[in-house]
């Protein structure tokens, strides 16, 4: 098989702490362990050089790409000649706080930003509440960005939820879809797995997400449970809530093979219906 | 709780064999038994009058509403007092055909009627292969209908897979999705309950799925397994292979409950997307 149909991927489930430098270094070393293990691409957490909550967004936030975050996941993907999805962090632009992705090539240099779209505001009650548009801001546009396997649609957790976005990203050609993402102890084992499946059953895509590992004494209680699904919706890699990395190898030829098999892509009835971007 | 804010669902399992007579008086008898049992709404499961299979289509193939099995649904509809959604049957209107279903009012009447728009055409070469489209005409609408308690929006198995319209039915106010279907031995396992929950969440809406019971003597294998997802995502009613009748309670105010913990609906980006209806 061609080494361009085939490509590894490495979701790092970094454990967060509360001192930023620690997170910055941690993450330096789970990357390195990730591409001696052969990843081609690394993705981080969301939030991963801060721990999760609005109390904190203002203190560890930074600007994109010129911040000591940005400047230490540069030289993450330089120093290991790796696709590297820095997870998220808080991003300051001027007045306004963002949750914002950022994805480095291998020579150092960025790719693509993405600032959440959909804001995390729950509240169940008895359960969990949050409400991250109390201190962020919502991004403005979708994003995608080219690797030299394929076209990746890029979102931060709560844009899981949405499904237009996922199917507006496969229709433009992306293969994966990756989400670093923080689910919670009540919509995590509820709803985690299950829409990652989803969306890439309906979108015929391969669809990863990587949370933070689960620390019990934190304001916010992630999940855990990265994982990749298979266009066929199985879960190729996952884990518990340890700090780890997980592996899969992503198989373009296995995704053409099932997007012939079920040809979903042609069926569609753009007569009846259709999914649009506005922006 | 107010009545208008419940009601009781029923999924008829159905055997179905070769003999049409003998389909519509087994149908008559599962939906007076499902009315006994509470039903206020009763679902037949896809060609439960009829073997699924390209071969049988024409032979079995009525015009609606004006044939035997439309006259034998408007009859079980009006005898048991009940909402009856009559699975589907092979329509033939002039030289095309159709699969079709219809739903029918307490008194008798014709409420609503879908013809399968997406026709079933896979090729999973060593496990399945089938083309509705050999003898089969997709359907030219969408079609929700309106009831005492919520309105519903309706599909046909395969119509299951396609996520945008499910997102217009919800979108159009419909807080229970309704899909008679069978799938199959292959896709049945992999994907059947998992398309019936990510309907479910992302769109906090109920999802009904309601299969033949299976034959293992027939040229088509169902996978049976007739569920109800929650707008939680959970399973709330299912079973196994054989010829049933399952209940499901659909909580009205549960499903607003859950809209209002996670108001997906408000929180939606359309000012960078939408999913819109062209006919």
């Amino acid at each position: 098989m061609a080494a361009a149909s085939r490509f590894r991927l490495a979701l790092v489930q970094l454990s967060v702490c509360a001192n930023k430098q620690e997170n910055l270094l941690r993450a330096a070393r789970m990357v390195k362990e990730a591409t001696a293990g052969g990843a081609q691409m690394v993705a981080l957490p969301e939030c991963f050089n801060s721990p999760y909550g609005t109390q904190y967004f203002g203190e560890y936030a930074e600007s994109v790409p010129d911040g000591p975050s940005c400047k230490a996941l540069s030289e993450m993907a330089r120093d290991n000649s790796v696709h590297l999805v820095g997870g998220s962090i808080p991003e300051r632009a001027g007045e306004t706080l963002y949750n914002t992705a950022t994805v480095w090539a291998p020579d150092g240099s960025l790719v693509a930003k993405h600032r959440k779209v959909h804001l995390f505001d729950i509240d169940i009650p008895g359960k969990i509440r949050f409400q991250e548009s109390e201190t962020l801001t919502a991004g403005a546009s979708l994003t995608t960005f080219s690797t030299p396997w394929c076209r990746v649609g890029l979102g931060i957790c709560y844009d899981l939820r949405f499904s237009d976005m996922a199917t507006l990203y496969a229709r433009q050609g992306c293969d994966l879809l990756l989400y670093p993402g923080a689910f919670n102890m009540t919509t995590g084992p509820a709803h985690w797995e299950l829409l990652a499946r989803a969306r890439s059953v309906d979108n015929q895509v391969y669809t990863a997400l990587v949370s933070p590992a689960r620390d019990t004494t934190a304001s916010y209680v992630a999940w855990g449970h990265s994982l990749v699904a298979s266009p066929w919706g199985e879960v190729v890699a996952s884990t518990e809530a340890d700090e780890t990395v997980i592996y899969a190898d992503i198989d373009l030829e296995e995704l053409k093979r099932i997007r012939e098999n079920i040809p979903l892509g042609k069926q569609r009835r753009l007569d009846l219906y259709d999914t649009v971007q506005k922006v």
